[in-house]
């Protein structure tokens, strides 16, 4: 069955870029934004559409529908793409699940670390037992910002792109459409590969927390790739890095560095250097400037929902992860929040009481 | 007796400004440097003197003696004044110790953390048993840098010090000779009330890794305290003095917050305000430039020699240190350097089997 239908929810910056390239690919898009961000989608129903540049489909696109109404966005669409941060995920799930449909198909673009797993407790706990699938991207599909009202460029389209389903018998089948969508996809093993394949929380903690000082005075006025990671930032990159393999390689998935992964998906030309180096040569991320905060999801996504899962998955792997420790320690100092209790946990993903073996075999098979 | 021949060990920024303003209250100064940092001293060999500006003492200042000749520095000094970088201090015991003669005194200015403690274990590991007085302060006399060859300027001149003996006991005799050089001097119970007194070790590790990406981009060229030292930055501070606080009180000190000691020392006008809006009110401080590279003395000698030592003690004494801790763990990916195994810790100092009220009679009365 060729997909006709496709619902985007978020009206971000990823938003922006698939709704606008998958509506000049040929698909029907309804794009839904929460009433309290309206402002979002207000340029968009201004002036029509999307006009879109650079790395993916070019020109301005029209969409199908565009709404803050979830029931409107989501019931006819064959594929419901989540793009919206990580903190956001379970609040979509609230919102989403009385309007599900059996058939439907739900991505996480991207789940971040346990986003897949969240949207499914989620919807257990509603009592939701439709037969949807449910399924996680390891990252964005592009590296994007929105540059203008209805204009958003696309810096990069990744190349190569894992992926999974919850549970994970069920990838290929998923993988399967999807790439209809997104050619660059692979399969991973499970949602907790994708989850753990999470390149934003090794780059983004570090980058704005060792930049704090900068960003602060200056209200982000530099390029937080090329200029705010510098070396000592990428020398604490590395070193979550390894935290990051180390997780990967105790679960038995084959982990891909943070520079190979960044060469892997397009972002960088180099191989086998240093983060700092690889990042410093990432043309396409020049653009991109530093938070003008820290009250922004480099924080407030990717240490609640990225370091706080991982070393959640740490302690009870005994696995050491010291530096995830640090940034999150020093991340809850500068914005006042105890990220440790915010942060998703393996006790709120239900998955704590696993021994490893059994962790696989349960995002392999799903419950019971 | 009243005190007529100093010897200053240590020619950098603060060498310059205790061997001028010493000289121009009429001591008779010899200043030391070790041969290989013969540059420092070699202005001073040149214009025959040191131009000293600022609040202490101004004008031109010509020294009793410039030597790298540590015998010729100290033979005749009646006190010893250790201005050095924390890092340095048991190399110059080591350095000192041959010469020394009974009746020295010698004054660690400052001791930061630990500092008077392993002077004392370094000569009596050489089995120096000469009658040595030994003391501190809490900081620095002055804030000041040099400011051109020969030339030096005081930002500050300290309004209030706490000093101490090791032992404690010796610490009302000692503080009536050395009250002649600095009357701003009080006396404090014993050497771990000083050296936990250590602001620096609250200050710099957070301004310098919180601005880590902006000072290697920027090579340090902003004003550390007054641009640097912003609300993120400033929280971090806040967190780590609650830390030192939580020391002290558990030791029976009683603690000085660091906005406190701000405004008692002189460097803020301000009283109850956040650390960020003490530090951005402090004018003195607006041309302290920060540091060109990470390895700087704000880490290089406030984590190993003050917030390990902290940390240390903590873990001694089951008070709980996850600021200091994530700190000391990011510099040392930082630099590359385990601050852990190379700072100064409790079993260094050989106090780390001692209960508290063990160590507080130990450091009153010294060994046995």
């Amino acid at each position: 069955m060729a997909i006709q239908k496709i619902a985007v929810l978020g009206a971000g910056n990823a938003g922006y870029a698939c709704s606008a390239d998958l509506s000049l690919a040929g698909y029907k898009v309804s794009l839904f934004e929460f009433p309290k961000f309206k402002a979002n989608i207000e340029p968009i129903l201004k002036r029509g559409g999307i006009e879109i540049t650079g790395q993916a489909r070019e020109g301005f696109a029209r969409l199908q529908k565009v709404t803050t109404n979830i029931k409107e966005a989501i019931e006819d669409a064959e594929i419901i793409l989540v793009v919206v941060p990580a903190f956001a995920h379970k609040f979509m799930a609230e919102k989403c699940a009385p309007y599900l449909k059996d058939g439907q198909i739900i991505i996480l673009n991207p789940g971040h670390t346990g986003g897949a797993l969240e949207f499914a407790v989620t919807l257990q706990k509603l009592g939701i037992k439709k037969d949807i699938e449910l399924a996680e991207t390891m990252t964005l599909t592009y590296a994007t910002r929105r540059i203008g009202p209805a204009q958003v460029r696309v810096f990069i389209l990744v190349k190569k792109l894992l992926f999974a389903a919850f549970p994970g018998k069920d990838t290929d089948e998923v993988i399967g459409v999807f790439k209809d969508l997104y050619p660059s996809v692979v399969p991973a093993t499970n949602v907790l590969e994708t989850g753990l394949t999470n390149i934003n929380a090794v780059l983004h903690p570090p980058g704005i927390i060792l930049n704090a000082g900068w960003i602060e005075y200056s209200k982000g006025d530099f390029s937080f790739y090329t200029q705010g990671l510098t070396q000592s930032v990428g020398s604490v990159c590395e070193a979550l890095d390894e935290e990051r393999v180390c997780l990967m390689k105790t679960l038995g998935f084959k982990p891909i560095s943070l520079v190979e992964w960044y060469n892997m998906t397009g972002y960088t030309p180099l191989k086998n250097v240093s983060i700092s180096e690889a990042l410093r040569a990432s043309e396409c991320q020049e653009e991109i400037k530093a938070p003008s905060s820290m009250k922004h999801r480099y924080i407030v996504e990717d240490i609640p929902y990225g370091l706080v899962p991982m070393a959640s998955l740490g302690n009870m792997l005994n696995v050491s992860t010291p530096t995830m420790d640090s940034l999150v320690n020093l991340s809850s100092l500068i914005n006042r929040v105890d990220y440790w209790s915010e942060g998703l946990t393996v006790k709120k993903l239900g998955i704590s009481d696993l021994s490893p073996d059994d962790l696989n075999a349960f995002l392999q098979e799903g419950k019971g």
